[in-house]
């Protein structure tokens, strides 16, 4: 098992809200991440953008978390996203389709109150990649 | 790792909706799945039945799902459902009983607001059978 | 694959319950969950106490299954809690911070309406500790 603790950035983002949990912890092939919202890592506060904006910055915090462990988003098998409306599926699809790269991974969409921002996300990865 | 894409009705379903996730990974002994909610795989829309009738068609989806991987609802492992409207856990947990055998595999229902239908249901299966 | 039956008092609430499920089912170094709401089990009731009394009850209920398995809260990679009032995250952190031990498991907190109780809570395990 590796306990993976991120980049200075996002350690201070997480202390900043009193959140202690790992980024991600490995156990074999198999990577588990904490759930993410869009926080902006220079301010440290949650975006105030757009879904649409929210969920590509959310993407990218786990593309430079992943990019530490000599992973990327094609290491990527399983997406759960939730989304403060779920009327906001499509744009949250068109990101999704966007940043992520043929064949997709695993993905599940469903809508939550959620504790801030207005998508939160979660990834599960593997040591190969998809593509 | 091997990523799996359905047989073609669910792949129609799926394009029908511009969704293209994997509708499962394997990384070895483990399938991760895509969340389905009750698409009608022969008009492609989503079933406008109650939910107990939607329940069972998106077990029978996955059932498809898993026997193309030479698999069954005996190999699933965990099952993640969630309802538009928990009052209707009862009508679930029926067909839960009913649809999977002893021992059955883990579960975890909670209510949600759902981005189609009136259940999302997600699970990840084993290469060997729980019987 | 070993499937995982609880003790005596656990699998007595869940048959009052009428639930069925796994407690748990290990495959490989991994062992998942069924979600547990706040059950008392010795009235086998969901407690009405307030969600830090209730998540805390839940996380021992874990700690207890954990243990039948020669495992403990230190084998937890990951924790997936639902709450009924996403209002109530602080008090959640505060259990999580104490019921667990640096360096934490990952973790996603979102809201959601609950079949039962104020909070929900699903782990993934693993076969080796955190520390």
């Amino acid at each position: 098992m590796t306990i993976v603790h991120s980049s200075p950035s996002v350690e201070a983002a997480m202390q900043h809200f009193n959140v202690k949990n790992a980024t991600a912890i490995q156990v074999g092939d198999l990577y588990f991440f904490s759930g993410l919202t869009a926080i902006d890592l220079v301010s440290l506060e949650i975006s105030l953008a757009d879904v649409r904006t929210q969920a590509r910055l959310t993407l990218e915090n786990f593309d430079a978390i992943l990019d530490d462990l000599n992973l990327s988003l094609d290491h990527v098998i399983k997406v759960n996203a939730q989304l403060a409306d779920v009327g906001e599926f499509a744009a949250w699809n068109e990101v999704f389709l966007d940043m992520f790269d043929a064949p997709y991974p695993c993905r599940t969409t469903v809508g939550a109150p959620l504790v801030a921002g207005d998508i939160e996300i979660e990834i599960v990865a593997a040591s190969s990649a998809r593509r």
